[in-house]
């Protein structure tokens, strides 16, 4: 069956590629208001897109802010999986605009690369998706399983609309499990399959001392310096082996399996001195920097402030100072009480003279992982290797990616990572790009998946 | 003597204010080079007044910046101690404009205060000394001991050229003791004899990580992150009863003698609490925070900075943080040292994985303290009780007044710190003002001063 998928694939080439530009050519930026008009073509371009192919039922369907684009495809038959195809249309802003070589909305293809907003994040990995629909549609007539699409527009905002829509049509989006590209494979030409990603908590603190700034010499040594006080208590979060020593903080995380370890020790190691320009990596005591980067909680200072950041000398005791804190989670951690454990960790450690406010991160994630064996994730990875002709690797992200906590806890469904996406696409940044050699051979993938998942009991 | 002295100033107050509002009327703020001919004008109006008065020499001395008022009278005679007066002219800018009451260089009395910029800070002040001389002249024809003045325009902008003068000019500004009166009494109607200044010393400090900020998903766990490396550092440098952990850091600063002891339980308390706003005082363990304050060495943090500031959450790990520290030094503590100190314990305490370089503050100042016991010291005490009808106090500052140095350590002579502001007098900020009660007790004192010193043995 999939001769003539992929053969139609490659006749159509081109014009494929012609509109892939057509819609990476949209400006869809969801972030900035003066776009709006942008974003609904992007969205019109997805739905109208999904009527060409043959869906049955496709919906634009409004929300408080951006379009959600709905389609649906029942042909394959009640006794055939049902599979939920998530992605957005929107993209993030272009500037600053003058480090662009090419225009971001102009495509432009330079040494095999595809340059345009979006070309990679996430507008090319969606468009590789409805290509691989028509071409089933347009050669076999019909699609192997059965698809339900959700592509939205305001993923780089947040996807603020998208939870509730999910809550509330529960029923019209249900499937036997979901399929993202939204993401990248682990080095470039390595074929990978994500079945982890990490949960989110954070929060602000805020040391107070005196009512306002103080002369550092009319009242040095008779009040508690805020700085120093909060300085004081991060220190006390995490020490210099890179444990975190709040109470209870690996409480109920998961012992790392040797099998897993394998795993991650198989994932090829990025040259980490090289990518971040650190002289030397850490990582917690008794784990690799992969380890502690997949499959282990972090806790990190985002930022902090306090007093005179001015150039030179301002010799004033400040009257507060500030710390943003996020910790990326693994499965058996819950966000609200680990939250819960730093706020209380930092009453404990707040030194004699000064008081805090905490501002709780409203937003969080539960970690979400699914067994790399599990057949739905297997298939991905021989799918890749069938492909790239090079074995996949299974890999966790320590990053969080909220829609796929969000569809695991609506839907209780596992959710398959198929990114295409390389290290050096600079997302959100200028002169994104994505690989030809991902456009071809990630479809070339999506084909060989769909043909043996058709085939998955589920 | 005095009778008569005094009698001139009560006969002639009403003039006397008239001129001092004349000064004040100049906005001298040496800061801003749109007020250059101000600050001119204000240098005019002190050495105008110094040859009505009747001093023998007087020089408007051209620097770099801003000049300096020089004048002379040696009619004391060669067996007469000769004292040189120290204050400034320049003031500080008086923006926000808005948030006076009156007009700040349009002197307003209200509820027995002079209200201006300079007022107190230190025009006032200034003014006191040159009225007495005055009153001296031209009721008895002479004043007590010969007088050196030494008049600046650039202390608001930190004395940039005054200390080369000073060095050049070593034998013409030579003389037995100095006096400034550019400070305050430690409460309303409390007459006070400061003894000791802090000396001075300060550094930033960057640590570095990454090259640039990190996603704090996919490098969380990898890197060191360079805020948490800084707290840590922070953390280190002073625990929490206020002991700085710095090696060698208290070497030589002298031990607190009971009879001092004495002297600062003596100083009526300020009700920190109400004048910072904070909830419980800390200090040094082992001395109160008076004692902390005025007599021990004292480590602030100015300010810190690193990665995200804006609102909300940002996940990142930051490439840098920084922080500005400043040290409060007592007799025996040599600044450059100390400063050298706290840069190598840093560099002991620099965990691995980040890097870090320093920048040391070139200012720095010598603590300044004089015997409390010396005469020109008591007698400056007994003046202040004659005058304000109240024993006066001894106290140390916890701030630095670099020019104290300075004069000690050129001329290494005695410093007489006779000042009549008030907790209450605003300096720097709007609404500056000088209570008339200091004004007219404050001169005085002088008149008593004078009278006293010139029978001293130096």
């Amino acid at each position: 069956m999939s001769e003539k998928v992929l053969a139609y694939l490659q006749d159509n080439r081109e014009r494929l590629l012609e509109k892939l530009n057509e819609f990476l050519s949209i400006p869809s930026i969801s972030t900035d208001s003066v776009h709006k008009p942008d974003v609904a073509a992007a969205a019109d371009f997805v739905s109208n897109y999904l009527t060409e192919i043959g869906f049955t039922t496709v919906e634009v369907q409004e929300t408080k802010g951006h379009p959600l684009v709905y389609g649906e495809w029942n042909g394959a038959g009640e006794d055939a999986p049902t599979a939920l195809l998530y992605g957005h249309y929107d993209v993030q802003p272009a500037d600053p605009l003058e480090l662009w070589e090419s225009e971001p909305f102009k495509p432009e293809v330079r040494e095999g690369r595809l340059y345009a907003r979006g070309a990679s994040d996430d507008k090319g990995q969606v468009f590789m998706h409805l290509a691989v629909f028509e071409a089933y549609m347009k050669s076999e007539g019909s699609m192997p399983v059965n698809i339900k699409v959700c592509i939205e527009g305001e993923e780089e905002i947040g996807s603020e609309n998208l939870y509730q829509v999910l809550e509330d049509k529960k029923e019209q989006f249900a499937a036997d499990f979901a399929i993202i590209s939204d993401s990248g494979m682990v080095d470039t030409g390595q074929p990978t399959v994500l079945y982890g990603l990490k949960g989110f908590t954070g929060l602000e603190f805020t040391v107070h001392g005196p009512s306002s700034d103080l002369h550092s010499g009319i009242y040095g040594g008779v009040v508690r310096n805020p700085a120093m006080a909060l300085s004081h208590m991060l220190a006390s979060l995490k020490d210099e082996q890179e444990v975190v020593k709040v109470d209870g903080f690996y409480d109920g995380v998961e012992e790392l399996s040797e099998e897993e370890r394998k795993l991650i020790a198989d994932v090829p190691g990025e040259n980490y001195q090289q990518t971040t320009g650190v002289e030397k990596t850490v990582s917690e005591k008794g784990f690799t920097a992969k380890e502690h980067m997949m499959a282990r909680p972090t806790m990190e200072i985002n930022g902090m402030f306090s007093g005179y950041q001015g150039e030179g000398t301002k010799t004033i005791i400040p009257s507060s100072a500030t710390a943003k804190l996020t910790c990326r989670l693994v499965p058996g951690m819950d966000p609200d009480h680990i939250q819960q454990l730093v706020i209380d960790h930092l009453h404990k450690n707040l030194p004699e003279g000064v008081t805090m406010d905490v501002k709780p991160e409203p937003l969080s994630a539960k970690a979400y992982k699914v067994n790399p064996d599990h057949p739905l994730i297997k298939t991905a990875g021989d799918s890749l290797q069938k492909a790239f002709g090079k074995e996949a690797v299974y890999a966790r992200l320590g990053g969080s990616i909220p829609v796929v906590e969000s569809i695991d806890s609506i839907f209780h469904m596992p959710v398959v990572l198929l990114g295409f996406g390389t290290p050096e696409d600079r997302l959100h940044s200028p002169n994104e790009s994505f690989p030809l050699e991902s456009f071809d051979k990630g479809m070339e993938t999506l084909v060989y998946y769909w043909d043996e998942v058709k085939n998955t009991s589920l």
